[in-house]
């Protein structure tokens, strides 16, 4: 497979090498963040999305605010900017996750007078790796809940452009397709930012897996024509009871997929279990601009002023989900997450 | 109310005055059609749109063709229009049924001697008028429906602009308002045409009514919100068990609406019922052009060459359906749309 890289360093070492996801799929365009704004601005404004990769990318980036002059109060900088990146999605916990690993590893080297910079880099290289890892262990399970010849859904992006991986729902895929299995995927688009048509098709159809697009109001239509096995989404947290946090439009597939008797999978990394949040309705979620429903990529699309309801997520129940895929094994409720691979 | 009318006879009478929808809710313009292959481009094109609206523009169309010269033939002319004009959306019954209705009254005038072009512009006329009558009592007996401060879902647009009179589902909203009730509308925006944001949200600003968009994906959202009392939606045929043909996303929204225990209605005219159709599976559903949802208006959202799935409508099963609203009574299963209300 062609891999993707959505973040790396620069070749100076001096920033981040991005992939501006929102230019897809017309145009892979990379460019350069060079300063902790520049991190911040490429989360907020979905350059950089998907959970794990959000993780990575707040990771390294927070390296560069303790190269950034003046270093008179190194650690103040990176406390600082660790809030400022934390602040620009928090609904995704491995943001907050990865963000709270760098600043024990920052205390730490400026206790022990190791160099901080030095230190932060090699922390956030092993976020990454370790992504990586728990990607290619995700797919190889998630692989297990895919018969040769499925017909699968998705929601929105959960491939190599949405982490450090091979992704998280879509790692199940390609590791069922990498085992000679056929797959057949349908994503639909994920309205209001099209991350299903734009970004899990390209990298789908770069990877030479045969993929059809479909609004999501068509869902339903879809499942009544006999044409889907079964779903497997991301999530972005994941509450002790097993509601999953994930992309506004996750809990239509799910209830519809309920209703129609269809297998509802999630596929996630540990570190979006969130312990200490009991349940869905105990999860914040972010309600984004009204300009991404009513002024759709430039063009208006509803009445100027019209009220707008655009939650960026939503919470489905644990009920409605047939079993939970981390790099620990594949879950099934009652849940507990803290357990190896039953 | 501020009446609109999308659809009415040219100053000259030689032809028709429609409000091109494609171009709301930025723009309020009017075109005139002045040929029979001009009131085709406008229906396949969904300048004109909504069924009852379908059948009055197709009717009032077709007197074009018996005032086009060559006139030696005028009643084969007319015989060929109606032929051209029901090809440009099969699934719509209303076009069908005001066409034979026209047919009907062409052959009956050039039988009996009368003038071909008179007959014809009083039947659609006379078409019209129904259809004014019709919204106006489905609008009576669904107001009955909704009680004072709902929350109301509605799926697509069931309005003025999809009618002669004021709409369908749309109707009971109006005439509920008109009495006094307090009535919020939640409108999914419908991809991929967004007739929901782009129409509906603009006509029922234009009438005063509070009205929230939203993406289709996030109507499950606002139900575990518990942000909706009940769903109206409009319909394009209904099978003689009760099943629903309607745009596409309209079995999503009910397969939700069935999910978190709200009602969900459906408003149309008796001339949407289809005896000769026993069940929802022998509904023809029409797939539409890919760049629909590839190329949303103008802006690349899909790789090139991607695989497409874009049926212009879905199917509810009865079991799904609440009640029907029509002109002939508030029918609930198991369903005799013969008779007149219970």
């Amino acid at each position: 497979m062609d891999v993707i890289e959505p973040v790396a360093w620069t070749d100076d070492g001096g920033g981040l090498r991005i992939l501006d996801q929102r230019l897809l799929p017309l145009h892979e365009t990379y460019r350069e963040l060079r300063t902790v704004g520049d991190v911040c601005d490429a989360i907020s404004t979905l350059a950089i999305r998907g959970a794990p990769l959000i993780g990575i990318t707040g990771a390294m980036g927070l390296t560069l605010a303790a190269r950034t002059p003046p270093a008179q109060h190194p650690l103040e900088n990176v406390v600082d900017a660790a809030e400022r990146i934390r602040a620009t999605r928090p609904t995704a916990v491995n943001l907050g996750w990865a963000l709270g690993r760098m600043l024990g590893v920052a205390h730490a080297a400026v206790a022990s007078g190791h160099d901080l910079h030095a230190c932060l880099i090699r922390e956030a290289d092993e976020i990454r790796a370790e992504d990586v890892a728990m990607c290619r262990r995700i797919g190889e399970l998630g692989a297990e809940l895919i018969a040769d010849g499925a017909r699968v859904l998705t929601h929105c992006n959960t491939g190599a452009l949405a982490t450090g991986g091979i992704g998280t729902a879509l790692a199940a895929i390609y590791v069922a397709t990498e085992q000679g299995k056929r797959v057949e995927v349908f994503a639909d688009e994920t309205r209001p930012l099209l991350q299903g048509s734009r970004l899990t098709a390209w990298e789908l159809r770069r990877a030479g897996i045969p993929v059809t697009v479909l609004v999501d109001g068509a869902v339903a239509s879809l499942f009544r024509a006999d044409k889907i096995d079964l779903c497997i989404v991301g999530a972005d947290r994941i509450a002790a009871n097993g509601d999953v946090a994930n992309k506004i439009g996750t809990l239509s597939v799910a209830t519809i997929a309920g209703y129609f008797g269809r297998p509802f999978y999630v596929a996630a990394p540990s570190s979006t279990f969130d312990s200490s949040t009991a349940c869905g309705e105990r999860i914040h979620i972010e309600q984004r601009s009204a300009e991404e429903v009513t002024n759709a990529f430039g063009v208006v699309t509803a009445p100027a002023g019209v009220a707008v309801y655009n939650p960026a997520f939503d919470v489905t129940p644990a009920a409605l989900v047939s079993a939970i895929v981390s790099d620990r094994g594949i879950h099934r409720a009652p849940y507990d997450f803290s357990q190896q691979r039953q």
